[in-house]
């Protein structure tokens, strides 16, 4: 049996994640590994808490990442907040909508899903229907991967308190590419993934759980039904107990510190306008392709550009070029997008200038 | 807010997991990242996925890496196993055990536990009368890291087997230091983690499913409560359909791929008798300075030496002293063993003859 060595070609990563990754973010990665106990360890996770807490814009003490990957995140948040039979409302304008949906029923809730079409947004009209039925949980996704659409969250998040319920929020493209404001807008449990705006290789999930969640979480009648993510128990081993739970992932601890500590170096709201300036340079070049957004005028994001394949243009056939021609990923669409949207990221290290050209550039050729 | 940049010291880990690191296996983890569909990931998932099926010496399709870590692998077989109001037996002896019961309950199980004492293993006759309830599952520890004991299963499996039950078998500490024949043995799923004697980072959870296991997950009746750990999700990413599932992690993939290709090439017979070797050593030594073992004689993990900790030595003082002259780290007990067992590692790459110098030469300064 011959295994060939490990030889990863070199990638431009404007795809819907994972995105570019800093040099620095990759020498981390390869540091001496440590023990989860190391009292070195239990520092850096005190930073990583800070910085993350910073980010969400949040005073929360249970602020930490999940040990898996975002879609984890979002497991996370529903089943420490749901207990079978509590109602749910999901916001489903998308892929990653209709896989909350499946995860909070999986977790014994009761569903129910909202709709917009896909590319467009929710607003507070949308929810009242269904906030009349007093649900204990409402989900909504920030930012739309399999649509490029930019959710505003103040004035659903206002309605969603009003009716009593808890906001959960899906931040996994959004976190550290536009403002994320947990506390300002009062958001109860939030999740996001390394590999996107955070710049780092995939294997965390940051998350964040307000006050109200966790009064829910502790005052539970029956157990979390995954142990892995059992909030209350990670937070013994995050909180100053420093309880054993399971192993950390030790190396992928140094990467995202070290991708959480540019963001801090370069600051939020300098990071935000790189993401925007680049975004409507991408824009501004696709247009004169011809080439147009998928997601609603006004609520396109910058770090996710969705749009519309060219008519008559092989979908296949340019992804495959732009890779192996010139190294470039960016991604097919998902669900009801399948071969009519491209999914170009421009999300962390690989929101800058020189990328935005080259793809332009690429795309040029190959139209 | 200062964020001091990254600096973790250099350890030797002797402890539970995480092990000594390779720097082949470091320097993989620093490999640029790809897309998770990439041509050349998919390749490498592959890869992983035989020289995984070579060490649990199995054909299994449904062998891969969980992308999270060891303790999410127990989750992952449990769930997809186990439907609420399903019995299960659960086999305790030391911690890990005692977690499975746990995450069986949590996933619905009605759970009969048996139990012997820490540092001592089961036998057929121990089993007899919880499998005469003819359960579903019997879940079993093979290689217990919180007492260092080292579990038969050939004769287990039979009688299981012969109950009509599936057998579940934790095997995040023998992976790579003993044998494992999951098809000989005819262990229905196995779980393992990178981090213990595979000497890769901690973050992943190598798994693998057998026929009849797969015949009752695709036969259930209600939908794994897990949308993360789903194995007919998983599979149609590991598979040949390669259906985006979730993001995997990538840079951790290249890790473990790294060090499964070092266990490949040093082999496996030879990689089992360079644990044993050594153990014997560290054994010999601790013997002269009068530490004796806390698990059965016989049954003795060479991987995993829990030792009593002598009188009138203090444990905290001693571990610190290690950790900050010497730079070594060994496990402290766990649970019942708490401040009366050290927890010496002797996994992967941490298996060699020069740990055990070192570490029988602190012992013999410190105590």
């Amino acid at each position: 049996m011959a295994i060939p060595a490990l030889n990863p070609p070199l990638r431009t990563l404007m795809g819907p994640g994972p995105s570019d990754i800093h040099p620095r973010v990759l020498e981390a990665m390869a540091k001496p590994t440590i023990g989860h106990l190391d009292p070195y360890y239990l520092q850096l996770m005190d930073g990583m808490q800070q910085m993350l807490r910073q980010l969400f814009r949040t005073t929360n003490p249970m602020t930490m990442a999940i040990s898996a990957t975002g879609s984890a995140g979002m497991e996370a948040t529903v089943v420490n907040l749901i207990e079978p039979g509590d109602s749910m409302v999901v916001c489903v304008n998308g892929v990653f909508g209709g896989r909350m949906v499946d995860v909070a029923e999986r977790a014994g809730a009761d569903v129910t899903k909202i709709e917009r079409p896909w590319g467009e947004v929710f607003t507070v009209d949308d929810l009242v229907p269904a906030l009349e039925k007093k649900p204990q949980v409402v989900g909504i996704v920030m930012a739309e991967t399999s649509t490029g659409a930019s959710q505003p969250l103040e004035e659903i998040s206002r309605a969603v308190h009003d009716a009593g319920a808890l906001l959960l929020v899906d931040a996994v493209t959004s976190l550290g590419g536009i403002p994320v404001e947990v506390d300002q807008w009062r958001i109860d449990a939030i999740y996001s993934g390394s590999q996107k705006c955070l710049s780092c290789p995939p294997g965390l999930a940051p998350v964040s759980f307000g006050p109200a969640a966790m009064e829910k979480v502790l005052s539970r009648k029956t157990k979390v039904q995954s142990w892995y993510l059992d909030v209350s128990m990670l937070a013994n081993y995050w909180g100053t107990d420093r309880v054993y739970h399971h192993t950390a992932p030790i190396n992928m601890s140094y990467g995202l510190y070290e991708a959480l500590r540019m963001i801090h170096e370069e600051g939020m709201e300098a990071c935000f306008a790189r993401h925007l300036a680049n975004h409507e340079m991408l824009k501004a070049g696709l247009s004169e392709l011809g080439i147009s957004y998928a997601a609603q005028e006004g609520h396109q994001l910058p770090m996710l550009n969705a749009v519309h394949i060219p008519e008559g243009v092989d979908d296949a056939k340019v992804r495959g070029e732009l890779l192996n021609r010139f190294g470039i990923e960016i991604g097919g669409g998902l669900g009801a997008f399948k071969g009519k949207v491209w999914r170009i990221g421009l999300m962390g290290h690989a929101a800058r200038e020189t990328n935005v050209m080259l793809l332009l550039a690429a795309l040029r050729k190959l139209l």
